[in-house]
């Protein structure tokens, strides 16, 4: 697969071919509106590999700032599950999703992008959370050997989705090649619940839930390939049926000894992304208390939910406080998903037993009066 | 297929492994929290076939009560279709979906599971309704000849799923064999719209939705098996596609004869369960004055829907007073689901018709001036 | 495919068949209550072709109105991608798909449907913003040469299907063959927010998005047929995966000169209907402000939403204020479906950029230290 010159994104009859026109306004310098963002306080947000979420606080401790934060793209090959499929990865940090950004609304979020020279392909963002450029997609364009600087403004509060979409069929491909992530804009206040009052959580976890779709050889089997495999990729992509949907870029990533922990009493913040694919997050043996399926804290949460609904191309957040110890499963309630393809994680609480809330009666034996 | 033992299942390496940690928690017998549940008074619900639901109070009549229920798990051979097609089905109490349980807010429901002597598999039960031990999962594990007795508290009201998950595959597969049903816990005072008015209903019914996978032959026709074929049916289940998609069991289950039947004036509650797949309710002709379709019950209910949507692996409900006699279809719109799969009810409704809300100003006949 | 007789169709045993009871209700003309709808002042709507809808008042100017429109169905062969695939197409009006039509709550709409001499089929109409008859279905079945004329109330505000819907397979097929499109019933006061504000906005589009499920030939190339090919298609179908999913009617219809505009200021209502299959809107590098992702003007909409969700089967509405120039792309965010499979299309945007809320702080170069 050759790399794709910029100047070849810009003119292609594909879907972003008109950016150019919207680049050039860019170009021109016209500015409707700027404060001085020079003077505002800026911090530098350390990105941590998912399901961990960066140091924040959840009520913004002053005024508007800006985040400055770093994304590397990386192009490697990795096993997606426990039979050793490979597949030709792209990503944001090396982590399958990339990294959570989180921020307060009316921050502004200063991205470097990097595409170090080696890798192979052009690579761009497109932030849900910001506004205009094709979310930035239109502004970010890098070859190997490049960066670039966005800076944008975090108007919604919500959960969003950030994705590489480079023009025409690379811009699924890279999606479902791992390159995506989420971005967390808190209200300056923190999280309320419908009357106002304030949700705070003990913990935070980012399960970013991927779909690939690994060619198969002539037997069935998923192939092996030494060059990434457009061609057959795009084949298999537009039979809508993946090969695998999985949590955290591989079968396991967060199952046994990488399982996410808890205990009795805590609440825990579960951010769940899907850039492409509909997905149907449900806690086994526990609930959402709060869940903003939508991803927009603009509204309130529900409540009590067995199950909740990720749109293909959204994040959303849900709150549960733990109320009995043991092993929580984690997953995609389309059960073939979970179970077959990979889309299941664990939860390990720790605490004390309620017998209030559930308790087995009588243990397993024989049939009374079987 | 092997019976698989209780021991084998508790020692797996799927994905609910580790609950044998948290058995170990209650069997160490921690009590946090336990209020004299022995002096409560108890009712036992004569559970009934769908989509028929067991007498209940719309309001609590008084405190809280222990609802004993009973679930004998049946494995027998069904066909599902017109055309002859057969399953191996597994199923609570014989019907697909199991039986409707129904209870308050802050009710215990106390269920014997028994899996008689005869069956071939090992069984148990997820309630997504309770909280802790995998919703039950992992303390309900009983072998052929064996009971097990298990009660939880239903503290949040809403519609839910329950379903076997008996371990790794044997998870999405019983579940696509049939084995789910729903609770509903209704609030003590019963629903309320958005104002806090009660909502009542005259009626209720309870349609499962099903998802079967039926293994084809080498020539593409749905093949027969003596022993329960569970290779070929999680292959076909790998696809994500399903053969059938289905209403109370069977094509046909619900319509011409067995239809459901209203009146003019009647509200009708529609509880809808889908334990693996999405699914989007319409009924034709009607609409849903009350919706809550995330099945939560905490939650207001969405007014005057044309359609609703089941996450898989949820319950929902809607209520509709019927305002014109005749022939509703109650469906899942997507309409080759409906019509070429097989999810598909009819409702009856008998009644006067009303020229206001619909006239036919002039019959079919020949184009005016044509 | 043999023309189907009317007769044909209500003695089928399929889902339609009971309808012929009802239709004996309406016979029999027993009537409930009716307003003296002869003295309402009637209006003439002219319909136009998606994306554009008619002209309408926001608020309404007076006491309900009889809108009358007219619908001609149209069979023919259109081409729907860039490839040059062609389907045996079914419309309202000519267009995929059919045109909005636009009252206000409290109002009739009152439709002559017209089948003209020349084509080969039944066809009906279904619509989901009515009450009884099966939306219309069952009074308005029109052979080639007749047409017939139908009122109902529009009693529920929202956006809402309407379809061809001729019985048994024959309702996938019209629908997925293009016969499908919408009604939105506005408040009589307009639309309003969570706090009862009114909402309006400056300029309205119509995206009606298509799954088509053309058959291959034997190498696996779109196949080309004299007659409709009903059993190839039915076949497709069953497969629940679409071979092409586009906004209105073909692969780049609303792409470049054809793309929506608007500019900056300006706040656009989006209508987008999908008769029967899911959707997921997404506006790259904007938002839904307000969002009815369910359809229902009698409940808040959502605000700040990266994507919302389409249920297959009904139509739902979004604003945006634009608050940059430039190209956006409005698409189902399911990326296979709108890059390889055609859900995808332009929005332009005039007026000048906001460095505010974006900028590109570093054009891209050579990586620093690199």
């Amino acid at each position: 697969m050759p790399t794709i010159s910029r100047r070849g994104f810009l003119a292609t009859s594909g879907p972003l071919a008109a950016a150019s026109a919207m680049t050039g306004a860019v170009a021109s310098g016209t500015t409707v509106f700027r404060p001085d963002v020079q003077a505002l306080p800026r911090v530098r947000q350390q990105l941590v590999d998912p399901p961990f979420v960066p140091d924040h606080a959840q009520v913004a401790e002053r005024g508007p700032k800006v985040v400055e934060v770093e994304l590397v793209v990386r192009e490697d090959r990795r096993v997606i599950d426990n039979d050793g499929t490979e597949i030709h990865a792209l990503t944001f940090n090396g982590s399958i999703p990339g990294p959570l950004i989180v921020c307060h609304e009316g921050d502004y979020v200063e991205l470097t992008l990097k595409n170090p020279a080696g890798n192979r392909l052009l690579h761009n963002i497109d932030f849900h959370a910001s506004t205009g450029a094709l979310g930035g997609g239109a502004l970010t364009a890098v070859r190997p050997g490049e960066q670039v600087v966005l800076r944008w403004k975090a108007i919604k509060p919500g959960t969003f989705i950030y994705h590489c979409a480079p023009g025409g069929s690379m811009i699924p491909y890279h999606v479902v090649s791992g390159m995506n992530g989420a971005v967390m804009v808190l209200p300056r206040n923190g999280l309320e619940d419908r009357d106002g009052s304030p949700i705070r959580y003990d913990r935070a976890y980012y399960v970013g839930e991927q779909d690939y779709y690994v060619p198969r050889d002539a037997d069935g089997n998923f192939a092996t390939f030494d060059a990434p495999p457009v061609a057959e990729t795009l084949d298999a992509m537009r039979t809508l049926t993946p090969s695998h949907v999985v949590f955290n870029g591989r079968a396991g990533a967060l199952t046994g000894d990488n399982a996410m922990t808890s205990r009795v009493g805590e609440s825990v913040l579960f951010i769940h992304s899907q850039a492409n694919r509909d997905s149907r997050p449900h806690l086994i043996g526990g609930h959402g208390d709060f869940v903003w399926e939508q991803g927009s804290f603009s509204d309130p949460p529900a409540h009590g939910l067995e199950t909740w609904f990720i749109r293909g191309g959204s994040a959303g957040a849900a709150i549960y406080t733990f109320r009995q110890p043991g092993l929580y499963v984690y997953l995609n309630h389309n059960l073939i998903e979970a179970v077959e393809l990979g889309a299941l994680a664990h939860v390990t609480v720790e605490g004390e037993w309620d017998d209030d809330l559930m308790t087995q009666v009588t243990a397993p034996g024989p049939i009374a009066g079987g």
